[in-house]
């Protein structure tokens, strides 16, 4: 079986790995209060082009979701999210479990415009009982998003002007960060997102890491006290050495942009063969995952023989078919996938 | 100003005031453990027809829905509701609070189908990734609904094989229960509702009362320790012996049935009027809400000497209007309006 | 039965009932907007010789600690209460219910003083594994406590400047505030609290009033949008005309602490008999509640015609008995109360 | 520096180090649904000797306890632990956080009795008032405990008749568990555990593997939707095969016992040799952990060289010194450290 299925099928990047072996029977202090840990953030600082932002290396993405997003709410406040956002969806409620709902907006895409943020505020602060509904307190995006599309600059100073003026917080879910950095037509990097971010994080889990997400805290105001906010969360790790290891290879020799931009060659050649086999292209995704609308016959013959997801019928005959790529994928692979492709169509 | 605006503009009926004046002086123990509390209680069986419920009085109705539905779930579970039910628009986010996902459905008129609710479970229980999603553990609807809207037996009896077959329980808001049971072509009453739900609740706020739901749990999985969870959501309310009065005198006498028929006698009258004068209804309710487009213009001249709700704007020139009867409405008040309301026409 | 058991076993002072019925079918928009409200609120400000506080009636006390306290804390503090206080035994947790831990600190009369709370902080905040620890945010006092016993000012004003040390809230629990401040050597008073407190209330239920405890908010910080805390957690009122009838009718005429004197005179008059009787004090209460070492032949024998609370065994032949004298308390049955008591010893 | 200051100062044990290495391009499905976290549950299952449990491995303790805990309790409801409990003192609250009361019970040695929660419970449902009060729903143990003491068979079996007689959940924390199986007097074993508990989980962080705790389910009633609980709580590992490669390495070829004798070994030669040296015991540890009364002098210079915690004061010259040993601990540094001891005294 040759998978396709998500992101995270393989386990890291060999120099993490040597790291790993190299370093298994040094002694350090827990709870990332380590040296590889320190190292590690200020490699991210100085790739963020700012001493003064915090950097928290947490395990994964929904626990980081859930502990960024309730250190920044006030009890009755919500975020804002797109419908299809991964907050919105596939958290099993871990956001609602911390007390707070999730205001959705819909979206074809899975991005959000500064525009639609603006019209639900001003509905919220005009609405003759405001104070019976949740207060938006700030906004969530992810980039990429769900459905493989990215933010540009333009796009997120808009939403940061509509967040100045409502007082929201802006945080920027970067789970598969560097994929999107590695797109064709591309205009974020990590200065720009610690400019006009409150908060965001780095993947590392899909991009290479055996674990762990970058948290960047830009505001001031969310400082304060974040490592107790970890622990409670059940987020504080005792060998956070480990995490420190994994951002430590991965900002260092421009290992995180090649790895992505692998995945991102990896992703266009997939693409491109797919479609000249015929298959329609469901979602434009300029990163790692390929969104197509599949015949369920077809589905089934490539299912054999490779893993791919499900995201939901389109019609009686077709659903959408996700194939992932990643920092692992080998173009042998890719290249068997579209030979038996090209049998099918 | 005369007041359309909601159902709870003025006090009590008189017969609750005298009993309150009547046993002002006398001792009783709190929490409801006294004996008003104790013969309201056995009222409320007898109308329901049944023995076997336990029934609780609060004091309002977000009160009564964060506890009943956070008694109900699993903390990974959420409840099902139409987008526009109170508990996922005007309770602050309540349910969120107590950490559970409020799932919405779309709908028109209020109210949700056994189809839809059927669907939603199907997805969810089939989708491969389902245990990253909020689980369905409960069905809310409101009847009458908040668009004044109301479910007949039918409708409840297919909601609630749909809540047997995926293990859901079933839980009706009675805010306004009674100005449904007036209303024209219902066939609901308290037995059929102890029959067919888990939990419901018949509202006295909105209903003659000063204060008061009576929450009644016909499901034995959920009658254990129930005072615990009120306590704990601040609902225990030391003066019980009041929220008794209450329903000893609604109980009695059939006057929550008399008050229903007069506010829903109201409401025709005024709706009759209003349509008559020219206006549209928005929508269709039996009850004791009525909701017309409002041309700004004439919701100006209107508001200087009415209150009633703004509900959304329609366009550029209208907005919903919303008039309520109540219990308490004076027929001369009715008039008045319409006299004016002929005036603009 | 002659109740002696709480202070809420009679309804309300003759005058908040008149009002109740002259007022009752007047109409008034609903959740403390209305006029009533806004004059108790205005008398209340009044008594606290500030404009600048904002005040919020809220139903119970449960509701008001769990609201006040879930505004204050962010999600990893606790709060600081005496092992008595009410918020750490007779909520149901409800404390915890909202995320916070209470932290208990031992007392033998109910208090606590500045250096337990100094002492508790500092070693908080020097011990290595401080992250690990819930961080103290707020001090909860009540005066009188759960024991009877009350503050003075230099106690509070220490307790103060511990809280601007360490930078936390300070609350005080005002359930019977009045019976404290006609308690013999009392130096509180209300412009005191407010000067003192970032937040107190004064309670109503206890004091003569149905329902009813004003939440008094002198810290700016905890100002902005406590409404919206208040409806999410269930504590909004309907009606809440009545709410201000209770506060207005309280704070006219000296009526709060014309009932105060009463129930505390009554309290003294029994303390006096019972002592002169034989009955040993368990505590040293100035004010309305008053506690006995009871024999257990006694008890039995007095409990047939006289309601009082058993608040735990002493020894194998005593437990404490509390008795409590209200606004409401009738001289006749402390008068008979003595009589009887008498005969035992 | 050599560091006795923890038990996870080093990474994991040559053996997973070898297996993650070479399984690391390997495509595995995420989230724990992998042959490997399928094998690692059979050799957990084998050694309890039942095939009927759960088994759930999640990353670390405190995320294991909250979400254990969080999934045993209803909602009014709170977990007795003895007051130096992981969960009462070190957890940040995260029992609170998920809205339970933490229910203490003082200890000299980290151990709780049958008795000492018999009285508890006892107390709880004779109380008048009852309602008012948290309910008992669970017991938390550790063995070891915080202070390194262990649970012998008869004190569980105990225990658990006082938990089945007031319905209550019975749960050991084990983040050290091999280091009691390994301890001299020890009667324990994961047959007798997976048969007396409903919940329990075995340690791995502290053990030997990178991270992982392995969460063994016996209880039917808890093992319905489990996963939705850890996906809620931000505790569904990605490439959840890793934790499978820990506990698979660790129940092979007896490792995880072979590593906790040798720790307990460390541990004996260390006390011994302090001991000799003049330095007295603070606590009777027959674990990995070993407690001193440490002159502050000596602290000083030890300090200098070793890692060590300091567990508070004495008296004014002596503070509690705790070295740990570890699956990891060199003998030449106890030897190190025994030498530079032997200088001081």
């Amino acid at each position: 079986m040759i998978m396709f299925n998500c992101d995270y099928n393989e386990g890291c990047h060999p120099n993490i790995l040597k790291r790993l072996v190299d370093s298994n029977m040094d002694q350090h202090p827990g709870y990332s209060e380590d040296d590889l840990s320190a190292h590690a953030k200020e490699l991210i600082k100085k790739a963020c082009g700012r001493d003064d932002v915090d950097v928290h290396i947490l395990v994964g993405g929904t626990q980081t979701n859930m502990t960024v997003i309730s250190a920044c709410l006030r009890t009755y406040q919500g975020v804002i999210s797109c419908e299809t956002g991964h907050i919105a969806r596939h958290e099993t409620g871990a956001i609602e479990a911390h007390g707070h709902k999730v205001l959705t907006i819909p979206s074809g895409d899975g991005k959000i415009t500064a525009e639609q943020i603006k019209k639900y505020c001003h509905t919220h602060f005009t609405d003759e009982s405001f104070e019976h509904v949740v207060q938006p307190g700030m906004v969530y995006i992810s980039s990429p998003t769900e459905l493989g599309t990215t933010y540009c600059r333009k796009e997120i100073e808009e939403i940061r002007k509509v967040c100045d003026e409502y007082n929201l917080y802006l945080y920027l879910d970067g789970a598969r960060l560097g994929y999107g950095f590695a797109s064709k037509g591309n205009d974020l990097d990590l200065p720009f997102l610690a400019s006009v971010c409150d908060v965001f994080y780095i993947g590392g889990t899909k991009q290479g890491a055996l674990m762990g997400e970058a948290c960047v805290i830009c505001n001031d105001a969310l400082k304060k006290d974040f490592r107790y906010i970890i622990k409670q969360n059940g987020g504080m790790f005792a060998k956070g050495r480990l995490l420190g290891i994994m951002f430590e290879e991965l900002f260092s020799n421009d290992l995180y942009m090649e790895l992505s931009r692998h995945a991102i060659a990896m992703a266009e050649k997939l693409a491109a063969g797919m479609e000249a086999a015929g298959f329609k292209k469901y979602a434009e995704s300029p990163t790692n995952q390929q969104f197509f609308c599949m015949p369920d016959k077809y589905g089934e013959i490539l299912a054999e023989k490779y893993g791919f997801s499900n995201e939901g019928r389109i019609d009686d005959e077709h659903f959408i078919a996700r194939f992932c790529t990643s920092w692992a994928t080998k173009e042998e692979n890719v290249d068997a996938l579209l030979e038996d492709v090209k049998k099918l169509a």
